[in-house]
Parts: C-alpha cells; sequence; structure tokens
C-alpha cells in the first residue's frame, strides 16, 4: 500500500496530523484527508511537499485573514 | 516504491504530466516535480487532489495574472 503519513511543518518542526493517508482533496482552501481505514480530517492549509517514496506529506497551516 | 503519476485536470479532461513522481516541492506558487528517474519538471499549478492508493497525483494549473 501506498499511503502516506501527513505531517504540519512549523518552522523546523514536522507534527505528524494524520497517519496512512489515501486521499487528499483541496476544497475551498480546505484540505481534506482520508487515511486507508476512513478516518478524515480538514484542516485550513496546503501542501507544501511531497516525499512519496517517504511516503510523506508535508502540510502548510494557512493564516486566517481577519 | 510508492511513486505516483502526476495527470493535469482541465474541466472533465485528465493529461498526463509526469509519470512516477517522487517529490513535489511547492515553491513561489509554482510545483517542482521530480521522479524516481530524477527527471525534474516545472509547471506553475497548485495540487488539487492525491489518490496515493491509486498512485494518482491531480494538478491544476494556475491562470496567469495580467
Amino acid at each position: 500500500m501506498c499511503e502516506a503519513n501527513a505531517y504540519i511543518v512549523n518552522g523546523e518542526q514536522e507534527e505528524l496530523y494524520l497517519e496512512n493517508v489515501d486521499r487528499v482533496i483541496m476544497e475551498d482552501g480546505h484540505l481534506i484527508l482520508e487515511n486507508i481505514f476512513g478516518h478524515k480530517k480538514i484542516i485550513k492549509a496546503q501542501i507544501k511537499e511531497l516525499a512519496l517514496v517517504d511516503h510523506k506529506i508535508f502540510l502548510e497551516r494557512i493564516e486566517e485573514a481577519d
């Protein structure tokens, strides 16, 4: 299986956000992540980097405009 | 190996852009794609969707502002 783990990048930090991600859908400035177990999470972020052979997805939060 | 094929989505059409992609890096509104053979391509686009178990990355071109 070729799922990947999604991490939120914050400066030098990488925080694990969701494991075993299969699908990511960009919709209205949000990302909908769904893993192979059907677990879904929605985050206001964008995909910063993919490293698929290493099974990694790096996300960057989008700041809310006031 | 868990590389994926990158497609450009244009309405109902999916056009193959680069096969066997390992890394995708977002930089200054462009995407840099690199496949497992070291072949690199740069495109003004964003990642619209990932379907990793199906080995697919869907890209959407960003229109140039005049």
